[in-house]
């Protein structure tokens, strides 16, 4: 069963260009995934600080796999992270889309 | 430029799966609109009453006709907002995506 993730992140003042930069870097290896179907990144038209990740995988198994890997480890929790002032994961599953 | 639209809702207790039978039928509607991309709905896996809509527009002035549309108006305001509990709705740019 797909399962798709929405992170929101709330930046440190002035720290978005930067997040956004490891993003970006976060993104291309996360696509590289065997179990990656899709992973984008944006930022708020409203609030430059608020960024959205939008990411799908083929099962949960996945996102662990994905969570677990060195990209996750160094770039999201070692560098991104320490440069946010809040984070919210939701861990969703899409609805069956009809023909 | 590409426009997103994350929605983000909690419904009244017990009115889930109503709420999610009306979006699927507003996904449907809103896949015909000539400026969507993308309309996917969602359930939390940990809280069944949190849906979330992950909603892609070709530009800001299509979301701006979605949100004029007889199904936005009639589905979305009319049945489905008076079955919430919070509704947040985050405008994005997703970031344009490496080769």
């Amino acid at each position: 069963m797909p399962y798709v993730v929405v992170a929101r992140y709330r930046t440190l003042p002035g720290r978005q260009d930067e997040v956004l930069a490891l993003l970006d870097t976060m993104a291309e290896a996360s696509r590289r995934e065997p179990g990656n179907r899709q992973y984008r990144v944006h930022q708020s038209t409203e609030d430059p600080r608020t960024v959205v990740l939008y990411e799908e995988y083929g099962t949960a198994a996945d996102f662990e796999a994905h969570c677990a890997s060195e990209h996750f480890q160094d770039l999201v929790l070692g560098r991104v992270v320490p440069l946010l002032e809040e984070r919210e994961v939701l861990r969703l599953t899409p609805r069956e889309e009809g023909a």
